[in-house]
């Protein structure tokens, strides 16, 4: 058996998320398990860096296989740019070492959330970002920001009340920056909870909007409690940003 | 009556293109004119800088109107934000001098036709512009492009048989530039007829396949012949640039 790592990109919008669910067809790896199962004549499982959520986007994801084939990546990877839907590409095929697994070799991810903080129009890229056009208190954010980094228990910012395993992630960074109209928030770390990228975002964002203090922050980590925390971001304005192994 | 100058930009992917065709409503006209006319509480017409095919789309379109309304032009523009579709964009609204038109007052567009020339995937601007892989001799394509600068009879390059006015336009520049998998193709003119950026864009991609040669231009111009030229290339990958007064 050959060994494989692909990256992908994708466009989320009209999936259910990453991760294959019963009897659907619609997330990115019923699409990508089903092709490569056609194309390679064998029953094929890949494996991805983490899930992705209905509505998130990718730019970056990395996914993993073991298939037994003559065909070269190059050959492969055609094979799948040619009939991957036009909202999923193929952007790299490697044969990589036999323990290479997208997820637990995976060292580091970034995620970025869009938001487009302006009354101006955003038509061309509308299904990327979050339109907000209300004011914003960036420097209230980063002060909140700047508390969230680090390792901590995240429960409050995961939308799976009956987790079993453990809750701390460890967030090496969460930066803000404005481009125009445009804000983007990119939350960098080792791992991260169900919904926890847009928790986290939704919360800033209400600190943004002075409906809650950035010095609340150490608090709502501290309460493990979900319903300490801000409002779930929209989908859409999420993209998989990078994956480090 | 006061006269405004509405600048606009807008994804065309689901609209029968500019211009309002008698019965149905699913034009960019239509939708401006019903929401100003439910906004003003009087019929209001729109005139745009020139029109836009099924599919394509604006970065910047220009249209005026004539109103009589006690709003100003940041409410009238707030409400256009307001109540306009997601993919339509109300960029900027001024009050005009009364003998402004914006089709009639115009001096000079621009067009800009995107080639995803590449094999590697494009997932997020796929709805603008055309996924084009096969190799493209830029040079013999930029050569052809200068044969067809300049005050010319147009009509090889139109796709309406039946023109009774002139069809003699002056396209001032053709410049074709790349970045990275990215091939833009720049016309700009003092107008253009029905289809005419779409078989130029086709008529040189045909050039740039080697399936015809550049120096074969000043004879297509010369015949006035639409069967001499290029095919159409697709709606989505034109969108309308710049509008000049």
């Amino acid at each position: 058996m050959r060994n494989f790592k692909l990256s992908l990109c994708y466009d989320g919008g009209r999936y259910k998320g990453w991760q294959k669910q019963g009897n659907t067809d619609n997330t990115i790896q019923d699409k990508l398990e089903g092709l490569l199962s056609r194309l390679l004549a064998q029953p094929v499982e890949v494996a991805g860096s983490g899930r992705t959520d209905a509505g998130v986007h990718a730019r970056l994801q990395v996914c993993s296989f073991r298939a037994e084939t003559a065909l070269s990546c190059e050959e492969l990877l055609a094979a799948l740019r040619q009939y991957l839907p036009e909202d999923i590409g193929a952007l790299a095929l490697e044969e990589a070492e036999p323990r290479f697994h997208a997820r637990l070799s995976c060292r580091e991810k970034s995620y970025v959330y869009r938001i487009w903080n302006s009354t101006e129009p955003q038509v061309f890229a509308r299904n990327y970002c979050w339109i907000l056009p209300e004011a914003l208190d960036i420097g209230a954010m980063e002060e909140a920001a700047a508390l969230l980094g680090g390792e901590h228990d995240f429960s409050a910012f995961c939308a799976n009340k009956h987790l079993k395993k453990s809750a701390v992630r460890n967030l090496h960074s969460v930066t803000i920056t404005r481009e125009g109209p445009e804000l983007r928030l990119r939350f960098t770390g080792d791992g991260f909870l169900y919904h926890m990228v847009r928790i986290l975002t939704g919360t800033l964002v209400e600190v943004g909007l002075h409906q809650r203090e950035a010095r609340e922050m150490p608090a709502i980590l501290a309460s493990r409690d979900r319903s300490r925390a801000g409002f779930t971001a929209p989908a859409k304005g999420l993209i998989l940003w990078e994956v480090r192994y």
